[in-house]
């Protein structure tokens, strides 16, 4: 053995928490810590804690016998498919119900130009894999959704937030923005929007405003990514005309069955222009080869034989007596000083608090009350959203919702006397991830 | 509107395949394009064809009624778990049943080192991704499972080469490079390696060169990710002991259900040191958030509920059969100057054609012969393993393994005869990935 290889992995103790491998990642995964408020989410599963925090479906309002009845029946007769090995792009009888789906939004497409993906988070990162070199700029809602965050820093891109107000995106500010950065050289790889019932705000682009977004960025040729997980989601009118309906060449759409049928499968799609799409299948087989055929499949096979849009209309019926509870409690208990998002849909409403409070450094105190939201700092690539908060009504029943929001009325008039006494709070660091693991949520 | 901003995205019409982004991918995306040799494999699928290409397992030999009723009774009885948004992580009762089928190859592990992934391809891809930054050296067996150095292309990794013989990777010359890669200052972040009935090769390392192996590695401070779908696939011995059995600091271990169950749940995993587990997870997030709860927990409700070792010694004799047929059927057939590996396990014979020939060029006259199998030239990222082709036992049955090695040996026949008129035969350029799709395999 040759002394010259000596290098050694250094001499922690077997089992030692030390991480020998500290100056061996790569660049990308400087960013990669669990932040401190991990540890507080995982106590917030509690039982006696309200969450606010988590955007999980209810899924409890599925037909559970039914759907344990069509998978038995797949695997049964078509498990040599439903076992074995799919194809990087997805099932084909899986892609056309997509495209069926998306009509419902106005989107005429092509199953060939569908690629289903692990969650729509497994698309948003195929796009970010395919077109981001570290350095260059993705625009983003300020605020925007935490999962896509994560996957763009993993990218090492650089996050630029437009501001948007209570009708989304504000038009003029992604000119202006778009404008300046290409004027100091800065490469701008696509905007990425979540027009419908955002995540984290619920706020819905205008129809105006959405031939004005997709007109800037085609003059500026920059490429849309549409992420719709809410689109089929609203309460009080039809679906709106998704961006992709207007402009096929310039808008990537993406998908997802998490919150219209179960996250549980996790199938989501991206449909992409022709040449891009071919990429995406390339990038999808080089992640995982292929999604899971059982998954696909049952996904398929509960929209051939189930009545969906019915019980996408259950789901809409739950979600609007949740958010009328929400927004009730809210109206009700909150504070002087606090405002709020009004949603036509999807599972978030998103608070601003009153000067001088920091929503994570109450989260703890919080949570101490029974209380537990995400704080508005996950959703800021660039150090902001300290004063505000996203709660979910998505999964908590109505009578919760109210007591979680009364709780966190409290919490936040306490702070409101600490502020008075103190002056404002202390200001945490950011370090790491800000929300829940999927699970904890 | 600003026409400062008209960058245009072109004027392509409508509908074009002209690829109006290509000059905003990344440069990782460079790489990401069809090889010729797809299209090809689109045709193999024809039933007249015997495909010794595919490396699909035969998950026809798995009880179907039975899997169909324990999925139906999950989803009925824990539907809301399992329908559910799970941890990064992975199920905690899978994860625990992973460490008792690592039991089996000498591993002592906690599952709380362990992380469940989409299939063993995620877990090589999100390894990949902590710790590669482009130009960073990753060492791989000469020649190397495809859809490894697929994932190390799309990071950009340098991908160097080991020899291997029939005994596996030689000590020797894996010490050697290291040590003229290190003295060149080129940062090599680990060394991927498929120990255990090796893809393509079928090649098994040898005892004593696994401490050895080890040893190297661990000297040089360069970790070793050791993938093992076929570890219990061995046909005539014990499981062999696993490399990270001897060194749980110095590897990255990573498994597989798709081989020993079934594909068709893309469940895999990685067991890692602690400190690496930890951005193992978050990359996960980062990547699709979960993996399926509803393939973890069937995978799960499946190892708990059926003879799982009853079934996996069907599958060994199943293709322990195969294995002999093809190995009596190249002894029978194959013309003089052919050679080829004797796998004892796993899936794939590699075998080496006579002086001239060139599998790639091959390929399609074989298909016109009505056979297919991956030229060597997939699982060599240096141009090399043209003199070189995979044939894989798993799928076909033992009669149509045997035509389907007539028919090559015919090719090869025809191919030597027309090497002996015209000298050797064209040497296709390399573009793009040489496998099939995984579904047209």
């Amino acid at each position: 053995m040759d002394h010259e290889l000596d290098r050694g992995r250094g001499n922690a103790p077997h089992g030692s928490r030390i991480d020998t491998y500290v100056d061996r990642y790569a660049a990308r995964a400087a960013g990669m810590v669990a932040s401190e408020v991990r540890a507080l989410f995982a106590v917030a599963t509690r039982p006696e804690v309200v969450s606010l925090a988590g955007g999980m479906p209810y899924v409890s309002a599925l037909p559970l016998e039914q759907v344990g009845d069509l998978v038995a029946e797949l695997v049964a007769r078509r498990g040599t498919v439903a076992l074995q090995y799919g194809s990087g792009q997805g099932d084909p009888e899986l892609r056309e119900q997509i495209c069926a789906v998306m009509r419902l939004e106005g989107i005429e497409a092509s199953a060939d130009d569908v690629v289903v993906t692990v969650g729509s988070q497994q698309a948003i990162d195929l796009i970010t894999r395919i077109f981001i070199d570290p350095g260059d700029v993705i625009l983003v809602e300020g605020p925007s959704y935490v999962g896509a965050l994560s996957t763009f820093a993993a990218y090492q891109a650089r996050v630029v937030h437009v501001a948007m107000d209570d009708h989304g995106l504000i038009p003029e500010a992604l000119a202006q923005t778009i404008y300046a950065l290409q004027a100091a050289g800065s490469r701008i790889k696509f905007l990425y929007t979540v027009p419908t019932h955002q995540n984290p705000t619920g706020v819905t682009l205008d129809e105006g405003r959405r031939i004005q977004v997709l007109e800037i960025c085609r003059r500026a040729g920059v490429l849309v990514v549409e992420d719709n997980p809410y689109g089929l989601l609203g309460f009080d009118r039809e679906p709106m005309r998704a961006l992709r309906a207007d402009d096929p060449e310039g808008v990537v759409y993406v998908g997802s069955f998490s919150k219209t049928l179960a996250p549980g499968f996790r199938v989501g799609w991206a449909l992409a222009p022709h040449a891009i799409r071919e990429k995406l299948i390339l990038a999808m087989e080089s992640a995982v080869l292929s999604h899971s055929t059982f998954s696909q499949l049952a996904v398929a096979q509960y929209l051939a034989t189930q009545p969906w849009q019915e019980q996408l209309k259950a789901f809409r019926e739950l979600y609007r007596e949740r958010r009328d509870a929400m927004l009730d409690a809210l109206e009700v208990y909150m504070p002087p000083g606090c405002t709020w998002t009004r949603p036509g849909g999807g599972f978030f409403v998103w608070l601003t608090l009153p000067e001088g409070l920091h929503s994570k450094a109450m989260l703890p105190r919080a949570i101490a009350q029974r209380v537990a939201f995400v704080p508005g700092t996950g959703f800021y690539a660039d150090g902001g959203g300290a004063q505000h908060v996203r709660l979910s009504f998505c999964y908590p029943e109505p009578d919760r919702i109210r007591e979680g929001v009364r709780r966190l009325a409290a919490v936040i008039e306490q702070e409101l006397r600490m502020r008075d006494t103190f002056g404002t709070g202390s200001t945490p660091g950011r370090t790491g991830v800000d929300t829940p693991s999927p699970d904890l949520a």
